[in-house]
């Protein structure tokens, strides 16, 4: 409560949470004493002797939150409120299973080494099955790991509390937690990039779900038909949205029928990437907002999915394609009002997080703050 | 938990609640006053004096629940285990809101005249979209009620707590309450019949939704340019698996490519009707067979949409198509197989509830113990 507020007295926090005057004094005199709460000054008084007010001592801890779901592993030492005190990144290759956790270690290794506060624990996203209550990564393609005891490898060698999630998840936690945005109890987060999936808060917690796959979308099958996936399945949502598929489908569009605006930027480049797409898109090239606006109905599909299920009114979107929302809303919005009852569907938001490419590390953060100080 | 438990004593309610046996005590002392719990003899001693055994007094209280989305109005009185006492059941022919409103205070009026013990209050289970926090009917096209506050309503006239979800939420939490199948505390109950809708339990407690339309998968699109759905949009569930389309899609493919069984029994009747369609399918008739195998492939659809939004492994099969379950479950399971991440496919379970008609009545009651008793 002390958190969520900017600053409140003992009496507000008793009327708040319900506890009896004494019961919260003791309480407050246990965070002070530990020093993750200070008293800073008094409020206007109401009559009476005014009130001292509480806030959360931001840089009385800090947070080791880590994001193994981008091109490079990346990692910042996070304080309470969510502020970035420093970056560490390593790059990554390929790596086989070992090679990858061999270069979380060092990860992990380069963050501490900044920390010149008492250290909460270590936060990890990463892509994959998680079993976030044991710390066991059940299976990640990407980094090579099946059945990893991630958190207790990390907790034997740092000895400090380790919380392990999906990055998906993670980042619907940081949105939570972390956004400045109205607070609501329930949300959904869906991150798309190199891969697609999302994370469900509901009544303030992650829902990870029975076998922790909760918010895996990008192996929802939304096209009848579709391009073969990796993971084996027909028309996923990943083989039409995530970055290199959309790559592949401007390109595929440009040797079909030529945009000039594209024609022009590709002279200095050897093919159509990402990046050039970014460009297209700023110079409102037709051809890439057809591409985009044909893959948000399939991104409308899945959210369709989400509302006929669990009616969740807010959904953010991140990760590098969130640079393209305009198209892919407005798209997502319309087929989501063709494919639910329209009560439902009107009552819907979509939304871009605006905690951008740290909404991992941040997650990683919140997991800890959740887990270690009962933050819900 | 002395529901949970058929027999404890108040030594084991305070190991398994980490309340002090004051406590537990003072508590179990408010029960046996207000008649709720009693005392039923001693357990073998462990060495000093042997415990007294505490349960619920079945008969103590009993509850009105209220079932509105049958073809009649019907109801029951139920005792705090789930026993049926006594139904009751009021046809209706097409009402108007008023008439349908009438019929509910006549139905309600019938079943407390049975009630020979005092009532905790009236649950109701109805179609449409309902605010449940405020007991209002937000829309139910088929009862011609626009946010009706049916809630208040009953309160009013009968001076009883009352409690109103729709049907489908109110049979997740029949399933969770009253169901002598392995306790899970998340579960999904899909209800088939004239309609379709679903349910969805999390933590022990039902989740509505934002817009209280969690669960309402029969307007979900699963089959694209299909056929036009009541709702407006095109390609429904409904439109595929609800008893009046499988109807007429039985009596089509009969039509395109006559089955001789079902050419035998359609000469003792008019034409195709439901009735006829469970005899052919008790003789194993092949074009009956078919169609409902082709159908389950759209509610395995809608399913492995649920598994891939929230990853709930524990699903129930309740309503009017559940006597089809061998065939409709065969083939949803191979279409979730084919529509989701294979970890998890394979953990999720689709059986029949067992809760058979009387699922929403028991909802109905079970949302009284929920919200009166504070059961989860």
């Amino acid at each position: 409560m002390i958190s969520d507020q900017a600053q409140i007295s003992r009496a507000d926090l008793s009327r708040a949470t319900g506890l009896t005057r004494t019961t919260v004094s003791d309480l407050v005199a246990e965070l002070l004493q530990e020093g993750l709460v200070e008293e800073i000054g008094h409020a206007p008084s109401g009559g009476g002797k005014p009130p001292t007010l509480l806030q959360i001592l931001a840089d009385s801890r800090c947070m080791i939150g880590v994001d193994l779901a981008s091109h490079e592993f990346h990692g910042a030492v996070v304080n309470l409120r969510g502020k970035i005190l420093h970056r560490f990144s390593v790059p990554v290759y390929n790596p086989d299973g070992e090679q990858a956790l061999e270069r979380v270690y060092e990860l992990v290794d380069g963050l501490l080494a900044y920390c010149s506060i008492p250290p909460l624990g270590i936060g990890i996203g990463t892509p994959g099955l998680v079993n976030g209550n044991e710390g066991i990564v059940r299976r990640s393609v990407v980094l090579d790991w099946r059945d990893l005891p991630l958190g207790g490898l990390l907790h034997s060698r740092y000895k400090l509390p380790v919380h392990v999630a999906n990055d998906c998840q993670a980042a619907a936690l940081a949105e939570m937690i972390f956004s400045n945005t109205h607070k609501t109890p329930n949300l959904i987060v869906v991150k798309i990039g190199r891969g697609i999936g999302s994370g469900v808060v509901l009544n303030g917690h992650l829902h990870m779900g029975d076998g922790f796959g909760a918010g895996e979308i990008g192996h929802m099958v939304v096209k009848e038909n579709g391009v073969r996936c990796r993971c084996g399945h027909f028309g996923c949502l990943e083989t039409i949205l995530s970055t290199p598929f959309i790559v592949k489908q401007v390109q595929e569009a440009q040797r079909r029928s030529p945009s000039p605006i594209l024609a022009r930027m590709i002279n200095s480049v050897d093919e159509i990437d990402f990046k050039l797409i970014i460009q297209a898109y700023s110079a409102e090239d037709a051809l890439v907002k057809q591409v985009l606006s044909t893959a948000g109905q399939f991104l409308g599909i899945a959210l369709a999915n989400y509302v006929s299920t669990i009616n969740i009114e807010r959904i953010m979107l991140a990760g590098s394609m969130a640079v393209f929302s305009d198209v892919l809303i407005q798209s997502a919005r319309q087929t989501i009002c063709e494919r639910t009852l329209e009560a439902l569907g009107v009552g819907t938001s979509i939304q871009v997080s605006n905690l951008g490419n740290d909404i991992v590390v941040l997650g990683a953060a919140a997991l800890l703050m959740q887990h270690e100080l009962g933050l819900a």
